[in-house]
């Protein structure tokens, strides 16, 4: 539970309708939430880090490497190193990510 | 998505009053749930993959390194590698931890 950032446990804004907080760190992995208003877009993208996403509340229509799949509540999958992917919130919520190693750029 | 083991998706006993299911997973990275009936213990054990914990529903007090904090839902930390953990569920929940890399005693 270091401390090595004054942003880890601050909300800060991550796009239209998206806000995250970082929760916990190391070098080798992280955990981010990322709360959603109805409509929040997270834009396409891709990282190096592996990461997963656990939805904890709300609902998603979520894209990676091109297939958008609808997601609620409890669903949960990897991202593979270097793969686009982003989401468009059909009902506000929240999902909870992790990145191996750490987003630095996040800090 | 890989589907290497018929192990993923299944709750499998993990434990007293426990039982654990691989949701998501990659070579770098594992998502698991735990699910604690009231009184369920995870034993005190460590590993040299880097955990991290969220709480996605229940009580638990949880011990890392010798210190214990209770803890309930969208509670969050990681526990670096190698450092002794457990809890005791003090009312039924669940949580969602993920191992960098991934833990192949799970599959």
């Amino acid at each position: 539970m270091s401390e090595t950032s004054e942003l880890i446990g601050k909300w800060v804004p991550s796009g239209e309708g998206v806000e995250r907080r970082v929760r916990a760190e190391d070098p080798a992995l992280m955990v981010v939430e990322f709360r959603f208003q109805t409509g929040g877009v997270g834009t396409l993208h891709s990282h190096p880090h592996v990461q997963s996403t656990y939805v904890e509340r709300g609902v998603f229509d979520f894209t990676m490497d091109g297939k958008t799949t609808r997601i609620s509540a409890g669903d949960c999958f990897v991202i593979p190193s270097n793969t686009e992917h982003g989401c468009t919130c059909i009902e506000a919520g929240l999902l909870v990510d992790c990145f191996t190693p750490r987003r630095d750029d996040f800090l």
